[in-house]
Order: structure tokens, then sequence, then C-alpha cells
């Protein structure tokens, strides 16, 4: 299923799966158990150049284009979907300040997060705003050159580790973004301990306690913080967890087939049993499906075709979904080994029911999406 | 959802569609309840050169390639499944001949075929012998020169008004594959009515008494009946008929969104509903999943590629099983409609009951999909 | 599972089941083709008694209680969806004019339809007014000692048959019941041919053109049509439909059991194959639970219980969305034939997706179910 | 829906609830944290009598119906399904004793399983034997009057704490079971950690290294252990684990419910979006199918009904899936609350893929059930 590649994207799958096997899928399950994801994994990634991929060149990123990120997404997240949300938390954030931030802005810090210097997170959640980041409650107050950030923001990606957070708030002008560093005084973070899945992703609490930063952090404008940056940042973050659950089917469908190959029952091994086969030939299939769905994604997105963001969505979409129940029906496979820690399918399922509910769950998906079936069918655009 | 077709092929689709949204779609009701295809459709078909395509030029054909093909049986099967029938069985004979026909057989029947002189139809089935062909017991003996013929087809797609039929029998060489010509003496058909679906597809029985065809009509070798030349044919039937799913499921998705932004319910149009919502979105993710799978597969068929058989299964058993789900919410979404004949869903319904049984149930690919799987994953082959 | 059953009621449901698989079940393909129930059938249906099994004994009929009658439904819907829908709303009008009807209107009607000397039908839905049965647009007009009936009903069950109909439209005091004979002049039936299911139901469009009845024809108050008249007999309604959809999943169990323990593939009976026993094991459960559902409902129907209607409306919710699975998987389990009119699966089919539609469809339950969930959970009632 | 319980079982089921609601239900989450269950808690079952609970009063339980067992089992799966699976090993080992103990084994284990002074675990899994029981390899060697048990169990629930293991194993006569006592010399226990559900439930590896018991240990006769000993015992597993999957259930559903009523979001509760009500009306539908099925399979154990094995088979197939579904849902309606351990759905999430493995995988009933389809059909029992 590579036809589609060019050679250079192609080229660049086998060079990110080559190193996800040797660095990273090894020790996933040892970090899913140890809730951490230690400093040097980040700085692997970082040597390889792979933290500032999509970063233009003339900051010292790789300047990729949308496939071979999602390309690279997909890989991390057939090893480790922590780590893969370290890529994209830190993309988005970068990203961001290349689509919305001053000339300084992008001077300052995309260098740094290109090089890995600095680790980005996105804190827009809190424990009252989800799906529904137009309604958070952090506040932003103007006092001079400054700004003065009071909240708390919760389940923020690495954000027990982060560098650099962007953050939202609510500002007299509206929903504002602006960006944080860890070291500024009144920031503190506290990690979020068993979650169900990206166990290694050192999500945290992020409570703001009158910190101050200059005016110049402000990204975009005071006010168009939830419409324009976080907008952006979303739809990219869609895609690489899109790619990310593709990943999630790989690893899926991989255990499952490596199991069934080499477990009797009953006197045979357990792929010659139609049932089982019949999970593996689902999950096959999905996991196509998925892929061909972040293909197409990435490549309305590098042609910049408005049609980009119900690709993505849709994406996301189904390979969310479909990711669920490979995880779930790899688990069925392994039978009680499946419930065990010896086997990743454990760590698969739970990392996959974290896809289903974050950058747009499930339920707003179902209610979004048709809303393109809609317009698609209004005045007809050429699908 | 075009990028990635040539300009030729985006071309090609727009006047399909066009072609079955003038001609084809607004007789498809009326057919299906005449359980009949006028021979002036058909003859319409054949004067736009659609019966041909894919035939190649030397022989009058269009000589399209694959994912022409495919768009052709998309455009068809979203206006009436029955006629997209043809088209795939009509096709499946001509690739055969072109395939394992001598020289003689391509001379004689390639043109007549490609200009829809001659319609044909794939005489397999029988009443004991569905997904399994090599288990048929139409007996072929040679007498002489001749071939003799006798035995009971089934379900053969437009059977009753085909002009040749590429028979598979039992020689004493085993499953062997021959032409016989409508006005053989001895050959008798009989319509089969009230069928779920596809019901102007003029499905009939074929019945052989005794027809004597010359031995030159055999294809490839007696012997080779089934796993060269039905196998040739299977796949690209599989192929089109994948594309027909995909029909289904923009029909589908087509006739919901308008009723649904139409119908008032509780004082609201009914698009505005949540749970309404929800199906439509799954029926548009499913359509996109299922058209880049079935593009896929033409692709790696153009590509002579050796996935191109994985591909072309796992397109059609998606996009079966998704046409179904769309065409039993489409009834859904329409309630009191949707049970009536006054709307297309009706049909749509049916016609896709039988997506999931012909060209490979989805029990056969639950099965079969997963031997991919397996072979894929063990010396690694670089998907 | 007749256990829970009293030797009465066991007994009972044995004659309903001889009675059906003696009377009713031969014809029921024929008549599904015919789209018609002849007036014979009908007549032994009365003859029987069980047009008359719920109604009171003073009134003449069997006084049956809520199980029996839903042990009846249930073997007529194994037997005939049509005709189980023509007890469904006999039943209706019957117990409407029992709960809501003056003395004299019980007088005059009960022992009529009790005998089956008249056939009763629910006229209230119209093009624009489905399940929301409150803005229908019939107009009622006093005059005088009478009312004047203009609107025009749709899916009316039996309409093209039925003696007297409960027809729902709208007064000046709001939604109003009132009964209405087929002779009373101005009324006018059309029979909608080529339904997707229940096609011997006879369904038909009512049109009543100033149609004068007498005001004692109202049922309870006018006002009352919708919240106290139609309620009652929907909630009747939705327990025998329900316990009819029992019956298409018996019928589909049982339509798959055979055929797969004679039809052979590849080989063996398609019964050794694990993915039609899978099909058969959902079915087989699916049966079970929706069978301890509706005599759930039908004994706290019994005992005048308080959650008499969230049972109801669970089981009919659950048996109709089990029975559309089953018929779907018995067709596909009978493969090609499934597909033809020679096996009962076909009509099965089409019969199950009405089912999902009627007497609320399946959204309607998915937002209606979760208020008794929240309401259970409030000042939690002992479940 | 209490209707059908007997004033006595309704009464019981009261003060089950009761009881864990105080004792055990607010302790969940530590002790899955934990990965432990304390002895005192254990004791306070034990105290309360409910470990004894269907040893017959000779033997000093309770000796209480099939029904109220389950209904035990049912609010125990409630609160904690580690302790319910303890009620489930335990009560396996007191029935196999019951069954097919000689005098003095009853006499001898019986009132101290009843009392709690002993606790039962089963060791009938292996390595290598999951479902297929038969297929085991611990060696039984007789010498003189001792038998010599050299083998490894696994995933055996309580082992790290079981007092008496009901050992299956071969001897020259075939599959034999045994009673082996935790202080034998030569057996070892070895906690399995990070398990994917029921984490409080001790789950070990059981070594036994030239364990020597006396030949009065072996229960029924040698050859007998896995179709007579386990098949006894797994049938009553399958029954409570059944119910505890409705408890499962009734946990999803309630803590749903709880969090739809109070969490806002886009401006309202989202017990207000129609989605999430859908989620919610099929847990409760579910659960409401479920509890039914395993009512309705213990009553007929109660009556020693010939059915009461397919019913239990049928009760858990669809209790365990239902399960599975709800609980996932119920993390995907909790959003990321869902996937931290503040909330019992993910403690639930990861239960319920257990329960769709043990007692019968989900694949071993797809396959089984068929089969009482096939059986019921044949020379028809009055179902």
């Amino acid at each position: 299923m590579t036809g589609a590649l060019t050679a250079q994207q192609a080229q660049s799958r086998k060079e990110f799966r080559a190193f996800a096997d040797r660095h990273i899928a090894p020790h996933a399950d040892a970090h899913h158990r140890a809730q951490r994801t230690p400093p040097e994994t980040i700085r692997l990634l970082a040597e390889e150049g792979l933290l500032g991929l999509p970063v233009a060149e003339e900051y010292g990123g790789g300047g990729c284009d949308a496939v071979t990120l999602g390309l690279l997404a997909g890989e991390l997240g057939r090893a480790c979907s922590s780590l893969r949300s370290l890529l994209t938390v830190h993309t988005m954030v970068a990203h961001a300040i290349a689509r919305w931030g001053s000339h300084s802005q992008k001077e300052t810090w995309l260098p740094r997060l290109a090089r890995g210097e600095r680790i980005g997170a996105l804190a827009v959640s809190e424990p009252g705003a989800g799906s529904d980041a137009a309604s958070v409650t952090t506040r932003l107050t103007r006092e001079g050159d400054d700004w003065v950030v009071d909240g708390h923001k919760k389940w923020i990606t690495y954000g027990e580790s982060a560098d650099l957070f962007l953050v939202v708030g609510r500002s007299a002008e509206g929903p504002t973004a602006l960006l944080v560093e860890r070291d500024t005084p009144g920031l503190r973070t506290e990690l979020i301990e068993d979650m169900i899945g990206i166990r290694a992703s050192m999500t945290a609490h992020v409570y703001f306690d009158g910190c101050r930063v200059p005016a110049a952090n402000v990204l975009a404008r005071p006010g168009l913080g939830v419409s324009h940056v976080v907008g952006a940042a979303l739809d990219l973050g869609r895609y690489t967890v899109g790619w990310g659950c593709v990943g999630i089917l790989d690893a899926s469908l991989e255990a499952s087939v490596d199991y069934a190959a080499t477990r009797e029952q009953f006197g045979s091994l357990i792929k010659e049993h139609q049932l089982v086969r019949r999970l593996i030939s689902n999950m096959y299939t999905d996991a196509h499906a998925a892929r061909l769905l972040c293909l197409e994604a990435g490549r309305l997105r590098d042609e910049r075709h408005p049609g980009a963001l119900a690709a993505t969505s849709t994406a996301k979409y189904f390979a969310a979904t479909a990711a669920g129940r490979a995880a779930a029906d790899a688990v069925q496979i392994h039978g009680a080994n499946g419930c065990s820690s010896d086997y990743p399918v454990q760590r698969l399922l739970g990392d996959s029911r974290v896809m289903e509910i974050i950058e747009g769950s499930a339920q707003l998906h179902q209610v979004g999406l048709a809303e393109y079936a809609f317009q698609e069918r209004g005045p007809r655009s050429d699908r």
C-alpha cells in the first residue's frame, strides 16, 4: 500500500519504522508501567530530528509535508501512543506559533522547538472544559505590559515535563492564547497517575497562580485564542492522532497475527479458527481503510485543499473507533494472556480508549461530520 | 476527494455521473418494480461506449484503466445496481476472453461485446454451488469436435436476456470453461422473479439440455475453468461490485441528506437531531473509506501490483458491509416513507443485501482476508 | 423457557402455535406476494376467538391476560407479521374503547370487535405526522350534534379493509379521538402497494372529505385524543409489536437452523462453519432475551405495575432491533437463496425493517429510555 | 423488575446491596489500585455468611437457591468484580465437593468453606490450557496411598491467598481432580500483577513441585476430572460470572446516569444530548435483558430443568458482551474523566474485558450456543 507515496515518503516511512522498532517499541510496555517517559527517549527523538520535522527549514526544522508527518505519527503510534502524543502536542504548539505567531515569536521559539530543546504542550482543557474549548475559565488579566494568568488546566499531555505551554484563557477581549514558560513563578504541575491509557504521557494538572508573562507572548490577538489559534492547532492535532490510531491498528493486527500463528487450542493453531480469522480480517480491513483516509487527509492538507478539514475529521473519527475495536479484539484473541501485562495488547486497549475521546470525541464527530455532508450536498462541490 | 484522480479520470467520472443522472437514475425505481431492464436502456449504454470501456482499443473498446472502469461502476451503482451488475458480468466475460481466449476467440467476440452487440453473462452458479465454484455439476462431454453441455445454472445475472454465456462445467479434465451462445438448441432460460434486490437484473435459471458447442469455444484449457478463467473473472467482478457498493453508499447518503434537510418532526428539521446526524456521519465516513479502498485497488490493478488481489477483496468486503449499514440506516431515517416505494431507499436496501452475498460473501472474506494478513506478516512485504 | 408461564398460558401458547402453523404460516409468503390478506383468513382468526381474546368476557371477549395476548402476538408474528399487525391495530382500537369509551360505546362496539364482525384500525399517522402524533392536521369541526372530519391519514394498517377507524384529529379543544365507520359518506381508502414489509397488511391512505359522525362517537373528551386515548392504545400496540418481533426472531432462527442443517458448502454442512454458528448463536441469544423482556412487560402489565410502561418500551426496542439483525443474518446464511422468494427470510427482512420504525422508532426509544434510567436513579425505586 | 422474585429473594437482594454499598463499593477502587483484597474484607463476607450461602444447611451453609446466589453475585459484581470472582471460585470448589465429593470429603471441607475458614480456588488453567481444560499437562502420579502433583497452573483467581485448591491434572486414568491444601510442601504461588481487570483478585501462578496428597483427596474418580468435576463447577462459575456482569452493567449505568446528570457541556447538561441518551438507553436495555436471562437461568437451575445449561451459557454470553459495551460506553460518556482513576468506570472497563474471556470466551459461546439451537429444533423440545 505504499504505491501512492512518493519515493521520498516511502523512504522516510521505512526510517521512521526502523527507528521506532529499535528505540521505542521495545520499551513501550516498561514506560507504560512506570508511567513515565524518560528524558533520554525524548532526547533520542530530538537528535533524530523528529521533533522538528514539520517546522520550516528556515527555523531549523525538517520542513516535511503533511503526509510525511502523518507517517511519522503512524510509526510512533504503532510503537508507543504516549510518544506519539508527545509529537502531537509538540507540533501543535509549533504549528500555532508558525501560523499565528509574530516574527519575533517565531524567531524565538521555533528553532528551540525544532531542535527539541524545548518541548511544547497545549494547555487548553480544564476540569469543566474539554471538547468545548470556548468555555475555559482561566483568567487572563492585563497589567501594564504583562498578562497575569490564574487558573487550573487539566489533562495536559506531557504537562509534567513540558517547557513551553500554549495556554488559552479568558481575557476581557475573549478567549486568548499566550505562551507561558515552565519556570514562570506561580506555575506548578502535578502528574495524573493511573490513567487508562497513554500512561507514559506524563499528563498533568497545570496550575497558574498569578503567573506573569509579557504581552509579547500573546499569539495572534486577544480574542482569537479559540477561533484561530486553537482551531489551527486542533486540526493538526486531530490529524496526527488519526495517524496514531493507524499505528494502534497496525500494532493490534500484528500482535494478533503473531499470537494466532503460534497459540494452539483444541488441537490446532487458533489462526485456523474462523472466529479468530474474522476478527483479524476486520482489523486488516480497518487498518487499510484508516490508513487511506489519513493519507487522503494528508494529501489534501499538502494541497491546501478546502476539503482537508472534513477529510481530517473523517479520518480521525474512523481511525479512532476502528482502533478501539481492534485493540479490544486483539485482547480477546489473546485470551487470558491479553489480560496480562506480558503482551502489548493490554496497553493498546487503554490507549485506544483515550483516542476516542481526545481531539474531538466520537460523539462530537457524529454531530459534526454530518454538517460536511449537508454542505457538500448543497451547491454541490465536486468531491 | 478527486484530488488523486488524473484529470482524465476526473473528467470521465463527471461524464459517467451526468449520463447516469440523465438516463439511468430517473428510471431505476420503475425498472425495479417492473423487474426488467428495457433493451433500450442497454442500447443507450452500448451507444455511449460504456459496455466496451475496458476492452482493448484494438478490439474496438475504450481501453480504459481499472480506475476509470471503477468510476463507471460507482456511478452506475449510485443510479441503479441492476445496470451496474450488467456492467459487472459483461466485463467479466470480456475480461476472461481477453485474458484466456485464443486469438480467434478474441477476434470473434471482443468487438461484439465491446460494441454491446452481444451481452455476456457468467453462468457458473448452480443450485448447489455458489461461493464454491469448484463443486459445479454441469456435465461437459466431448463428442468429436464438439462438447455437449448438460446442466442447470441458477442466479445468472441478466441470464434472461444475455447473448453469450461463459459456462463452467465439469469435464473429464476437471472444471472447464466454454462459451455458449443463446440460440444454441437445448438452451432455455427462466426468469427468477421477486428477488430481494437487483430486481431489474433479469436474473435467471439457465438450463442446458444437450447443448452442442464447438471445441473451439473452450477457454484456456479443459481443467482450468475455475482456477484460471473464473479466477480472473471473479477478481474483476469483485472489483466492480465493490465500486457498485460505493455507489449505493453515495445514493444512501444523498437520499438521507435530502430527506433530513426537508422533513420536520417535533417542530424541527430532522437534520437537527443528533441521532439522525450520527447515522449520516457514519454513512459519510464509510462512503469515503469505501471509495478510497476501491481507488487503491484500482491503482494496484493498473500497476499490476501483486497486492491488487488482497486490496480488491478488502475493498469489496468493506464496501459491501458498509453499503448494507448505510441502506438500512437510510430507510430508518426515512421512517414510514422509507418503507414505501416512493423513495429509492427501499430499493437500495434490497440491493445492498445482495452485495453482501455475491462475488464472495462477507463470511468468505472474513475467512480469507486473514490469510493476507498472515502472509504479509511472514517474510514481511513492504506494505 | 416456558417454565415461568402458568399452565394455562403454556397451553394457550401451544394452541396458538398449532393454529398458526396450520392456518397462517403456510400462506404467509403467498399473501406477501399478493399484497393482500384474504377475508377468509381474517374470518378464521375471528372464529377461533383470537380477535377478541383480550376483550373483557362481559363483552363477549376472551378476557385474557396481557401475557397470553403477548403469546398470541408472538405466534402470529412467527407465522406472518401482517396478520400480527392486524391483531395489533384491532386490539388497540378495542383497548382504547374499553379504557376511554362510554358505557354505550362499549356496548355498541366491543362485542362486534370481539367477534371480529368489525375490524378496527388506528387512523392517526398522516403524511406529515408519524412519531409525533400531536402534530396531526386532520380537522374536526363541531356542527350541532355532529362532528365533521376532513383530512388525510396515511400508513393506516389494514386501512384498506377495516370497518371502524379510530381517528385522531384537531378540534378547537385540541387533539381529539373519535370513531368513524367505513361506510361513512366521504370516506375513501387507497391501498399503498410495494411496501418494504408487512406487505399483506393492506396499509392504506384514508381520506376524510366532510365525513359526518355523531358527537357520541368521540372517545374520552375532546382534547384528550393524544394524551389519553392514543397514549393507552400506543402502549398496547408497542407491547404486541414487541412480541411480534419475538416471532420474527423465532422464525429467523428456525429458518436458519433448518437451512444450515441441510445446505452443504465446501464439502460440509454449513452448520459446521463457525461463522454460521456465530450468527445462529446470536439469534438464539437475542430470541431468548427478547422473549424474556416481553414476558416481563406482560407480567408488569398484568400486575398494573407502574414500571410496565418502561418495561414495554425496553422490550419493544430490544426486540425490534434484534429482529432486524436476525432477519438480515438469516438472509446472509441463506446466501443467494435468501435473496429469492423461495424462502421466508426475504419476507422476514422487510417485515423487520418496519418494526424498527413503527410504534416508536429506534431513535425515539434511544432518546426516551434514558429518561426512565434517570428517573429510576433519582429517588431510587426498588427495581 | 423484582416482580418475579419471591419476597424472600427480594429481601435478600436488598440486604446484599446494602452490605455491598456499605462495605465493598467504597473500597473497590482502592483495592483495584493496590492490587490486593485485604483479608479483613474477606472476613467480613465470611462473617455475613455470604461465602457459605449456597452450601447445604447440614454443612453449616445458608442452603440458598440458585436465584439468591445469583442476586448475591450481581450485587457483589456491581460493587467489585474481584470480590465477586472470589465468590465464584469459592462456590465452584464447594459445589464440586458437594456434587462429587465422598461423605468424608464433604464432612471435612464443606463446613470450613461455608464458614469461610478456608477459601477455595480452582486450579485448572495452565499456560497452554485455557478454555480447553482437557489439555492440561500437570502430572498426577500414584505412589502408594498418595498422589504426587507436578505442574504449573496459571491465572488462578485468588491463587495468591486461597487455602484449598481444586486441581485438575493428568493421571494414567485421564484428567483427574483432587484437592490440595495450601501448606502442602512443594506448593508455591506467585502473584500476577498489572492485569487488565479484576486487579484485586490476587490472581496467581500456582506451582506444584512434587506435592504429595492422600488418595482420599481425589474427587469423584480418576479420569472424571474434566467431564464431571470441572464440568459441574464450570457451569456454576458461568452462572455467577453472568450475574457478575449484570452487576457491571448496573454499575456502568448508574455511573453514567449520575455523571450525565451533573456534567455540563456546550451550555447544557450532557444528559440532554441525544447521543449520550442513546448510550444510556442501550445500557439500560441491556441491563434489563441480562438480568432477566440470568434470572431465568437461576430458575431453571432451581427446577433442575435440563434447559438450565443452555440458559446459563446464553445468559453469560449476553451479559458479558453487554457489560463490555456498557463499560466502554460509560468511559466514553465520562470523557477525559473516564480515562482517569477518579471514577469507577476505568475499573469497570478492565473488569468487563476479563468477563468476555473467562468461564467460556465469547468465541466459545458463539460456537456452542448454536448447538443448543440445533438440538432444540430437532425433535422439538417445548421451549
